[in-house]
């Protein structure tokens, strides 16, 4: 899967005497500076186009003065005192295949600075090694095995980027625990006075450490348009970093997440820290196109990934969601002991959601709409109280409820060419799913799963420790790494927000770990939230956001009052949008059977790309995208827009000349409206060529979809599908 | 195994309007009062021949104010308000039939007294279950599931033990991670002013609580006379207790072991407290033969324990733990990275114990003499940095050092009629070992060992738990439950202290957690540690103390400059004098063939035992217990004492009157000291019967060892061994 097309490496060892070393991307937009400031500080600087992107900024580690640490100058912070020794620059540039992605091949291509520093006080040797490309740069602490660090505990990151202005910041509270606020746009000056309402709105966080400390992936934009993306690569073995703001100088420093006991890191040399990324461009497409993160990451360690597929699903899950039925199969019990409780002696409460019928229909509308799988929530015993009790031995993920007969229901799935999809809740007992993960994927192997949503709702167990630690990041890895030795795909939802780590493991086919679709059963996200999304938490990877959601009033046929920020249209776009291998169409049976025309275009769409071009973009604004189904000659454009409508001119000269192509665009409807009107559209069909230009209306919150399938030109042969 | 030969059981409802209830041993020696005091504040109070063991004393729990506990009224403790609605008592008495153990049948025969508890204030019900035995009494508090009641936290548990004087105690400083230290002797109100000296002594204490506490099992004599044991049965997915003494009217409130985050335990209904034991007697042998812990545990829950058997074993391990060979094979990495590291391009350090041809040495040594395994460390990669670092993937139990062939060794092993023992060192990252316990056990069942020795060294991962903690509890109960299945028996080093659960689980047939004959080896214990041991730590099950060392000063084979303070003589009663089913003999082939003479008796000892009578006993100063082999007519007699020597008169009544004995006694030397002389003994052979009475002298520091093979009496068939 890996094809170097070129790859070139050059070591220059620089003079020593250098005070500064200076590295610029392969266009020579970017330009990275480093050099030792003060005490022998290390410190760099960055621009674009020679516009100041980070002002210098120091670089260092504060280290725990721990027991546990290596003998000898262990107490010497990684601060200052430094010298370089070398330095060395080498140029990369290589193509790669992503067994999965938006486009068929990504490039590579970075200029790199590598700076070798001694502290002479305490005999230690780093590296900092920095890669700067044309869109941005990624640099990261190495440590080497060596006599004076072979063990040490970081106590703190202290990685600055000092901005040149009060940028706009599309920003979420930094929280140890979870990043499904919503995001909050303001000048960076604005965080501490709005920090406290942003982390009451919506769902609250749990575990805040500063009134300016915010999440990555952090977008900003300056005064004069140039777009800034803060955020990390490669996250292993450490833990996620957060950005705390000194709202003085608009100086950010790394605060890593720390464990139980207030550490951050434990490190055992040889040791590199993630990528520390910052994209940038004065163009907001280009921060959407981007792959500088993936190129971070390590090549694919998975050797046969033949059995790694994007997938389609729909599932037993958004009417549990929205209240219309339950996860829990009996109300008799308000505790449940595992290998105790009788499920047989249960009165059952007459709305548990994974019941054999149930899922029997899902499974018929699944293999009629061409669905690949079915998710099924709620099908093992421990549902009736898995939440909020920092309960340790919630679940066993081998037991079916009485009414999930899991192997008819799976013969009965795979007669009709469908799969169902496994769901993992741990409700964030690590040690629990961890004791019984090698049954749970040997039960799926035995039943012919081969996809799991695994999910993270509750305070962690170990208890003290938070979902971002660096033990939880390690323990999200080792769920990964063990699903890929029984050829599972995981999506998992709650866990540590994904950096990219989808290249070296593509069997991590998504994540959630931002606020998803279900919110709009819980109150609602407000219309722009899909358009930052794609600025900020997909850049790390896919998100599993669930979208397409027709009927956006719940209380249509729930009792559930929260209704989706979004027309019926806008639904659609997300699947264009929002890229992701894993595309769930959310709502019911019954209610797409509702919009059986629109919801064509669900059908149609498929979730794994040769090409993606970006066409319009501005955070929280609008994005408008056009791809390349893989292995064919169709496209499909989505655009989506926030509340303020938006009207799009689309050149279509990506198209083939060779061929024409059948269109059809689904739009808002005249009147259409998030709130007035959502489910108000229109299904146009034309055909159309190379060169010709599509003018769409994208109503408040709303946005548009549209499918091109090619013909030869001049002959009545359909090419693809 | 159970066999209940008689069970009585009377609910009886007692008036409600009773201020008090009373229930009395069968004997009626022992007598238990409960009440209500003050404002509904449970109460008991404890007499023996009418003398006061624990004066009133208050019961109760103080929850946290947690968020993750049960809705409602869960502010409440369960301190007081309490009224009585109903009590309940009645009569156990039934015989069962240990799989291993000092005695081949145990009855257990208690009252009973149930009082049901109702707190108004919160709509909650609990019991408060009492267990009176003629030697001392057992009580627990138990949380039935109800409305109010189905989760909280156990923010400290306030169980009082009013002690009625300033008895002598034997003590250890309560510590949330080791009981390694060495036991002080003092009166309950000196204990603050020897605490920091008691931490300071020798391996010092890691986690002290207050400079008034101490561990359990806690050895108590009163001034006239009583013995007074405190300890719990029965821990299971609860902290271990400690108690803290208020040394103005000396009494001991329990001190449960915190997780990271401050809280003790989490507690779903229903669910039993383990037990707060109370032996006592006025004779000190009582405190050795009682079976109160065990009786208090559950019987076993393994049905088929043919596997389970005593074993006595050799080992290469003294000769790593006084430092004359190494657990390592290689000085060249200063870090090992599993996985990565390449063994097979490491220099070995010319010192690894654990080499084909030293372990064959070993096995054949065992053959010769008739031990039926052979524990091996450091066979396993990962030992060059395995201590002291907080190292979390430190070993992964199935990789051997190069110079470790584990295929031909167990075969070499099998064909001389031995087996290898495993060992599992953990480093106490306990999320590493249970990562690998399932490849760990498959790699003991394909190569034949059925008993592993694990340890526990260092701090515990999840970092900020401790070794003594509800969570680190459960670690080890799914280890014992887990080789269960793969048929293995767990001797755990470093674990927490045990509590009698060998009876529910006798995979679990060894424990270390206490200070083992290791630190003879980092600078020496007392004299009287082996008299103090079977008072206190082996209240909860038996040790793997590794006693049997003749080369008491090490520095005759070795460059360490510890040395036993015992004599050779006194190291051999410890395998009658320290009850285990598992017993090594733990000096090296090389110095017991120094010795041949007195290692006849090693050879000759058995560890499983028909019957045991406890002959004299005192606590730090001296045990003499007869014990019959099991299934002969053999008996084994064992007498050790402290610094200050002892005689015993030894009256052999329990002989067969049937048998003549041919007699060996292995006794100290004239002049022989635990310093001056250790290596001077004496054996004599001579034929004695029932009746006879033993004059022995133990040395400073020393003790005897007497076999007793029964012959017929007046014909020359040997009968048993």
């Amino acid at each position: 899967m890996l094809k170097r097309s070129k790859l070139l490496l050059a070591a220059i060892a620089l003079p020593l005497f250098a005070s500064a070393q200076t590295v610029s991307s392969p266009n020579g937009n970017v330009v990275l500076k480093f050099s030792l400031t003060g005490n022998g500080v290390p410190t760099y600087e960055m621009t674009y186009k020679n516009r100041a992107v980070v002002k210098p900024s120091h670089l260092g580690l504060e280290l725990a003065k721990d027991k546990h640490a290596s003998k000898g100058k262990n107490e010497t912070d990684l601060m200052d005192g430094f010298t370089t020794t070398s330095t060395q620059t080498s140029t990369f540039d290589e193509t790669w295949k992503p067994v999965w992605g938006e486009t068929k091949t990504i490039r590579n291509n970075y200029n790199e600075l590598q700076v070798n520093l001694n502290q002479a006080s305490s005999s230690r040797d780093i590296i900092i090694r920095f890669r700067v490309y044309d869109d941005g740069m990624g640099f990261r602490y190495e440590f080497p095995q060596q006599k004076e660090l072979n063990y040490f505990i970081v106590k703190d990151e202290k990685t600055e980027f000092a901005m040149a202005g009060d940028h706009t910041a599309w920003w979420l509270p930094g929280d140890y625990d979870t990043q499904e606020q919503e995001t909050q746009e303001s000048r960076l000056s604005e965080i501490r006075s709005k920090f406290r309402d942003a982390v009451n709105w919506g769902n609250s966080s749990v575990a805040v450490f500063s009134e300016t400390g915010v999440q990555t992936s952090l977008q900003m934009k300056t005064e004069d348009g140039l777009y800034i993306n803060l955020h990390e690569a490669a996250l292993v073995n450490y833990p996620a970093m957060h950005l705390n703001l000194n709202d003085r100088n608009m100086t950010f420093t790394s605060w890593l997440t720390p464990d139980a006991t207030g550490n951050k890191a434990y490190v055992q040399t040889p040791f590199n820290t993630p990528w520390r990324t910052v994209i940038v461009s004065d163009d907001a497409r280009d921060m959407l196109s981007s792959n500088l993160i993936l190129n971070l990451n390590e090549p694919c360690k998975i050797e046969d990934t033949s059995w790694i597929h994007p997938t389609k699903y729909v599932g037993v899950w958004w009417e549990m969601i929205t209240g219309h039925s339950a996860w829990n199969y009996t109300d008799d019990y308000p505790s449940v002991h595992l290998g105790k409780t009788d499920y047989a002696k249960a009165k059952p409460n007459g709305r548990h959601g994974a019941n054999n019928e149930n899922v029997r229909k899902y499974i018929d509308f699944a293999a009629e709409h061409g669905f690949d799988q079915v998710l099924v929530e709620g099908w093992n015993i421990g549902w009736e109280d898995w939440a909020n009790m920092w309960k340790d031995k919630v679940f066993d993920f081998v037991t079916p409820y009485p009414d999930f007969d899991i192997k008819a229901l799976n013969e009965y799935a795979h007669a009709k060419g469908v799969k169902l999809m496994m769901h993992h809740e741990t409700s964030s007992s690590t040690i629990n799913y961890e004791r019984h993960l090698e049954n749970a994927f040997n039960l799926m192997n035995k039943y012919g799963y081969d996809a799991v949503k695994t999910g993270y709702v509750g305070d962690i167990i170990p208890r003290g420790d938070f979902h971002n630690s660096q033990n939880t990041v390690n323990h999200y890895q080792y769920v990964v790494e063990t699903a890929a030795k029984h050829r599972i795909m995981v999506n998992g939802h709650e866990a540590v927000r994904p950096t990219g780590l989808c290249r070296t493991w593509p069997n991590l086919v998504g994540n959630e770990s931002a606020r998803g679709g279900e919110y709009e059963a819980f109150g609602g996200s407000k219309p722009d939230h899909t358009v930052v999304l794609p600025f900020t938490r997909l850049q790390g990877g896919p998100m599993d956001y669930t979208p397409g959601i027709f009927v956006t009033k719940l209380s249509e046929w729930t009792d559930n009052k929260s209704w989706v920020r979004s027309t019926l249209v806008g639904q659609m776009a997300l699947y264009l949008t929002m890229y992701s291998p894993l595309q769930m169409a959310a709502d019911t049976p019954e209610n797409y059977g509702k919009y059986m025309d629109a919801f064509q275009f669900i059908k149609d769409v498929p979730c794994d790309w040769d090409d993606s071009k970006y066409l319009e973009a501005e955070p929280g604004d609008y994005i408008t995208v056009a791809r390349n189904e893989k292995g064919t000659k169709s496209w499909f454009i989505g655009g989506k827009c926030d509340e303020k409508g938006h009207k799009s001119t689309i050149k279509l000269d990506f198209l083939d000349k060779d061929y024409v192509y059948d269109c059809t665009i689904y739009a808002d409807g005249k009147n259409a409206h998030y709130e007035k009107n959502p489910q108000s559209y229109t299904i146009t069909k034309k055909n159309l060529k190379k060169g010709d230009v599509l003018e769409l209306t994208m109503a408040p919150g709303g946005g548009f979809a549209v499918s091109l399938h090619a013909r030869w030109n001049g002959e009545d042969r359909a090419i693809g599908k």
